[in-house]
């Protein structure tokens, strides 16, 4: 790879930036002009008459795709996205431009960038938490309040302008959760938002040198959300595909980003990525420190890793994997492991300790890499370096060890103002899941939990995936607050752009799962509306409403290609003959007739409906 | 399609035949000679030397593939397969041959087929669970006794013939599971079967005409099971995609199979699919009654229905999907459903009962029913048909109504020593799941329940597969005996081979996931054994001891091709220097060396480890 951008075109691949069918992007104008929150907007069409004929509304829905998907936007990824932060951070008047930047690598710099890294200004903290703990609301928080809130408010505006009060009432509708702890708020008020955060239960991660970033909130009481991991590695891809998997990951729902990126060019194609992100990244930064030394663990000194964390602070990382966990003492404990140590972050730290007989340096500097963060407002996403790699090795004494030493770590950042979340496993039956978030909860007092996956089986290489958002659903329903994606390659090989694809939309309904157990306000608007639009024959509303409307068109084409199955009222499982959605219209019609629901007075007038029904031909299948 | 045999060839696809990578059919011998209960045994290869050279021994796993996976059996689906039953069916000498079968369709018949059909001798009653009642232990529950043991037994037998105990006494640790009831037995007996058998806890499938049929149980305290879906509709496939498909279903896990065909030669496809069925074969009559009747549900007739049932009785279908829990009364209740009546055969049963308004006529003849099941031994799969199409119906009073009726039914079947298990949905989130087990524990006295999914949440077409395993594995967590899968097509379209495969994949990690939870002994040995060999870098034992062995290798194909690849000491995810899974054999070793695992005897010693790590080059990627 000669040249590391790879010719770069000045548009990410196309797929990844025409808006999704029947969509359009929408910004909700927040208190001040330069505050617009997206969202995307899904037309459906009308009831067939036969039906009822109603308007059916728009549905809302949570946007992490960025100006990709706006095409009132030019996106041009050598100039970088437009920074929506910039004002906002600038204005606060507690940060300063850097003089003299940390060392960067001799190569290409990104060509658009015109603008240079900021940090806080001596003595200042310019975290969210710091904020929030002074009772200041930043534009940040008004904007994921908005966010937070989007399907049910604007839904329930949309109401009025449609005027269909009853099919809105059917609509929003919604089981009451069970949510473990506090029922969740049926409001996400900015208010609410600065109270998470200050408490720690939740996380605004929003590097200052990052202003590219649509702000987002991680935490229990929010929506559930996802991660995507993307990067090369010594044997893949290069920097435009990388920037290309992110857009196209984004795309599909994923609410963070990581680059793992480990092999060459690793700064060049961070730097690509961030000024072409929308949604926070987050990086291992022991990875690059690591090639730094040759990947020679052993050499690792404090000075190389804290000159790679400014190194990225300046770039803009939104927050960091650090293992500082991973404590000498708990090293023995996975000598009996089946899998061992199977966290690349956490193997790397323990061959340092074993080599040195020596306390891990990120926990012995603990404090000073706090001080880098909140300098930037990085937060911290403390590694589970000995997370369980296999079902055997699953809460055992080496990963409790060190969730305790998270939680420790965890009232240490906090002291600094620094946002922190906790990373968890891995590999867990499903009636261990449970003690995981419990523990969580208890001993990193509700920090954010970010889980990966778990997987609640070990043998299924080829669709971990699956095996993984069974745990990720599960977790995520007891409040794990973000889950990290696994794709189908997991454990076989680097993931392209269909593995990322189909990783994020197993993940995103398992997440969304997770916000329907937990009763978040809302959340079953677009199931109810999907489901009425197959009930109703509304084959493009059926597909647009969902996750992933082009798979489920083309799976449909398989079946039944002609134009006019779109409108067919028949399922092409069974064929006209079998039918069943449509039967029950007659019951419901007669209800309907009848002005009652009561199951007596309806039974009292079935014998007419008999024969009314046999003489209007017995006929389910009517024409429209 | 001029010819339903479609040219049928002799053997089915090849794909479908050869057997799995490193594996072969073994045969364990019960207490009979003509009593052998087959598995799949997959061998390892040995340890590298570099991790300690150990001989690691086969792992042994329930086979579902039949004769197809056996190249020392013919295979020609002309013909049918071997019949292991027809001797135990006749010396039992309480069947006589029909001497005039029920009318059958003037289609060509099966060529092979030389017997006639079978049924009971007049005031016999042939059922599993009436001989269960009279104390009798058959064949048949022999033969599943030694099938759910085999993981567990097969596994303790081979301990001794390697002789390293220390390595067969980690494979086979496994945490205690949280089963809901009484713990698991440690080991399955015959006597334990026929006592599950007995009082309606469990169902052992097995029609006195499907003699092809190798013996499984169905029941809660045993292995989950799945259950896959084929058949042809009016808009789809031939009758020898449909055998082919079946093998391909069976090869990949699948438990039972059930016919839902619904189009031209109905009765044809379906004694092919029987004659080559090593697995029992379920179907839902109504639907071949319906096209008798010209698709018009309200012609409809008892007589119709019944002689249905007889015909199909006598092809050897084991069990039936029976609607009868569809009562008049019930109906009105799904009028403020959002998605009314979702199965066929329930809708099909509400446009009879309002045409007529009558009661459902397979409530009223419920017993004469019973009488022509009991007369062959097929086990009702007592039909949901009011069973939710919607996160929105979950749970309802029409849903909960008819599982209550489904349970006063079941009292009257085992009245008639039938054998019944209770059909469950369809849609439900997660937090609603347990609900649904727990009243139909309850209210259908443990019969065992079979659930479509559940689906958690509706807004993942294309994706349902994944929808729903997350409801799976829980349900099944929660005692659900048998898992009916549903495809990536389910919504869109008629599933393909590919489907079949991807849905039961997802389905079998699900029933494994649910059986790790569960506690089921034996069941995390798999696990285990492919963790270490992951552990270890036997890639080709990673892919073999895994559920899809194909895709998992052609996974790893695409990053790494090259046939050295399989032996790399590094994963295909990182690359060589990020490797993790090598770090902590240093720890393991130092602690085999000090003769103790005692966290504080390896910290004394952590010093003299530094320095000897240190001195050996701090190489952790030695060659073998």
């Amino acid at each position: 790879m000669n040249d590391p951008f790879d010719g770069a075109s000045a548009r990410v691949n196309h797929a990844a930036i025409a808006p999704l069918p029947n969509s359009r992007k929408i910004y909700v104008q927040g208190p001040r002009t330069d505050l617009r929150v997206p969202m995307r907007e899904i037309s459906q069409s009308d009831t067939p008459a036969a039906f009822g004929g109603e308007k059916n509304p728009p549905i809302f829905v949570y946007d992490c795709s960025g100006p990709y998907t706006d095409p009132d936007v030019k996106i041009d990824i050598r100039q970088g996205l437009p920074t929506p932060r910039q004002a906002w951070i600038e204005e606060r008047g507690d940060t300063e431009i850097i003089e003299a930047p940390a060392l960067r690598p001799a190569a290409p710099a990104f060509p658009g960038l015109a603008r240079r890294p900021r940090r806080a200004r001596a003595g200042m903290n310019v975290t969210q938490m710091h904020y929030a703990r002074q009772g200041i609301v930043t534009p940040e928080m008004e904007f994921v309040a908005i966010r937070e809130n989007l399907n049910r408010q604007a839904w329930l505006e949309n109401l009025a302008a449609t005027g269909d009060e009853k099919l809105a009432a059917v609509l929003s509708r919604q089981h009451p959760g069970e949510p473990f702890g506090a029922a969740l708020p049926t409001e996400i008020t900015s208010e609410f938002v600065r109270d998470e955060i200050a408490r720690g239960r939740a996380i605004l991660p929003a590097n200052i040198n990052h202003p590219e970033c649509e702000p987002m909130i991680i935490g229990r009481n929010f929506l559930t959300k996802i991660n995507a991991n993307i990067g090369n590695s010594a044997l893949g891809s290069s920097i435009t595909e990388e920037v290309d998997k992110m857009a196209w990951a984004i795309r599909w729902g994923g609410d963070t980003v990581m680059d793992l990126s480990t092999g060459k060019h690793i700064f060049e194609t961070r730097e690509w990525i961030i000024r072409n992100a929308p949604v926070p990244i987050g990086t291992v930064p022991i990875y690059q420190a690591l090639e730094k030394v040759g990947g020679k663990a052993e050499e690792l000194t404090w000075e190389i890793f804290r000159d790679t964390l400014i190194e990225q602070a300046e770039q803009g990382v939104d927050y960091f994997t650090i293992h500082a966990g991973v404590r000498l003492v708990h090293i023995p404990l996975t000598a009996r492991r089946l899998t061992g140590i199977v966290s690349r972050g956490g193997s790397i730290i323990a061959k340092w300790c074993l080599a040195h007989h020596q306390e891990n340096f990120l926990h012995t500097h603990f404090a000073e890499i706090c001080d880098i963060l909140r300098a930037y407002d990085i937060a911290f996403s403390l590694g589970d370096g000995l997370r369980p790699g296999s079902i055997f090795d699953a809460n055992d004494e080496a990963q409790l060890a060190e969730l305790k030493a998270l939680g420790e770590l965890t009232a240490i950042a906090w002291q600094h103002d620094v946002q922190t979340m906790i990373e968890g496993p891995g590999h867990v039956p499903m009636h261990m899941i449970r003690e995981n978030m419990e523990l969580e909860r208890q001993w990193c007092q509700e920090a954010p939990f970010y889980t990966l996956g778990p997987l609640v089986t070990d043998i299924s290489p080829g669709h971990d995936h699956i095996a993984s958002a069974i745990g990720a659903a599960m977790i995520g329903w007891r409040g794990t607050a973000m889950l990290c994606y696994v794709t189908p390659k997991e454990h076989l090989g680097l993931p392209d752009k269909n593995d990322v694809k189909e990783g994020i939309i197993a993940y995103k309904l398992a997440a969304h799962a997770a916000d329907l157990a937990k009763g978040h306000p809302g959340a079953q608007i677009r199931d109810n509306a999907l489901s009425r639009a197959r009930y109703e024959f509304r084959w493009e509303d059926q597909f647009n409403l969902g996750l992933d409307p082009d798979k489920a068109r083309a799976f449909h084409d398989e079946t039944l290609p002609h134009g006019t199955a779109k409108t067919a009222h028949f399922c092409s499982m069974c064929g006209p003959r079998f039918c069943s959605m449509k039967t029950t219209q007659e019951v419901r019609e007669y209800a309907a007739k009848k002005g009652s629901a009561e199951s007596d007075a309806l039974l009292r007038g079935m014998e007419e409906k008999s024969a009314e029904f046999v003489k209007s031909g017995a006929e389910v299948y009517r024409k429209v």
